[in-house]
């Protein structure tokens, strides 16, 4: 067969199998809203924080390759199942579960391509370079967001206490210290507002 | 107040603002599904469909700024609504409507963002430039390959014959004439398939 053709099918297949991705709800709630996030939304308003949001990275980045990253970096999900920052039962970094579907997934495409990918999804995973360390910092920030704007959101769902929130949220400042200094501030307001528990 | 948080504030204000594009509904639905899609869920997979389908472009593109056009080109439906592409009454292209929803919402932005968004979304609407071109190409895809899975989808149900259907698609052409070629083949099997009528 023409191997551009061939090509062409196989990501054909890949665009179809992705879909899935739009049934994969979040524990977080659109903005002022009752509604569930899927991952499909979720992906796109990462993506568009990233667009808006990169004059504050710590460092000079790739932004191509954090939008990458921020597109795809869910995708392991269909198989996997979205896995909730503060679950205290399940690790939430890259498990053999979300290898495994990584390859299942990714490899339906080129291989070239499903290499590309998967280099990608792991970089974005390890948080090591500038590029995964800023795409994490926003990943960490939509849910803030909501959170304030549904009057506690997944911090009073699951009754987590400002300390907790601030030390899993804390990541963000590898990515941008000012974002971070700026979030530490929306914290300490929600605790003033009464809409995020401190223990102490 | 300091500029970098004066910018951010305004940065989060339209953050918060485009989650709306989650509540705009479209005519197609989903791969094999009865459910909608909405605006949010299409923007992100079509901002996959340009990262897996690149190599087929007509010309060179400029990927970031490809990406930039499909994540933002449907933003000023959360004003303006969506408009259907066989909707006979309505026509598809930069409405005065639509400039002023644009002006509105990244208008939210720091001023040299807002105009940069702008400036994309006008060069997406004019179908001019290579990558205006190829993005329009995928936008036209995307509920192409919806309907073929949903058993004729919105072309059954808007009664949409074949002729109708490839006239609108056929500046998928421009974008890429290998998708085009395809996506010829794959309307004339609908067509065999009894899922799109020929009413010659």
């Amino acid at each position: 067969m023409n191997l551009q053709l061939d090509n062409l099918k196989k990501q054909l297949e890949f665009i179809h199998e992705i879909d899935k991705l739009k049934y994969v709800v979040r524990k977080t709630r659109l903005f002022n809203s009752d509604r569930h996030e899927n991952d499909a939304e979720h992906s796109w308003h990462l993506a568009m924080m990233i667009l808006v949001l990169a004059e504050h990275a710590n460092e000079d980045i790739d932004l191509l390759k954090v939008l990458k990253m921020v597109l795809i970096h869910d995708i392991v999900e269909i198989d996997a199942g979205d896995t909730f920052l503060f679950d205290n039962n399940k690790n939430h970094t890259n498990t053999a579960e979300e290898l495994k579907a990584a390859k299942r997934i990714f490899g339906i495409l080129p291989e070239a391509q499903a290499q590309e990918f998967i280099g990608i999804w792991e970089e974005f995973e390890a948080f090591e370079s500038n590029e995964a360390k800023f795409a994490r910092s926003i990943d960490h920030l939509e849910p803030i967001l909501q959170n304030i704007s549904n009057g506690g959101g997944t911090w009073e769902e699951f009754n987590v206490p400002y300390e907790v929130v601030r030390k899993k949220k804390s990541p963000i400042n590898e990515g941008s210290k000012f974002i971070w200094d700026h979030t530490e501030a929306l914290l300490n307001e929600s605790v003033q507002n009464g809409i995020l528990k401190n223990e102490e």
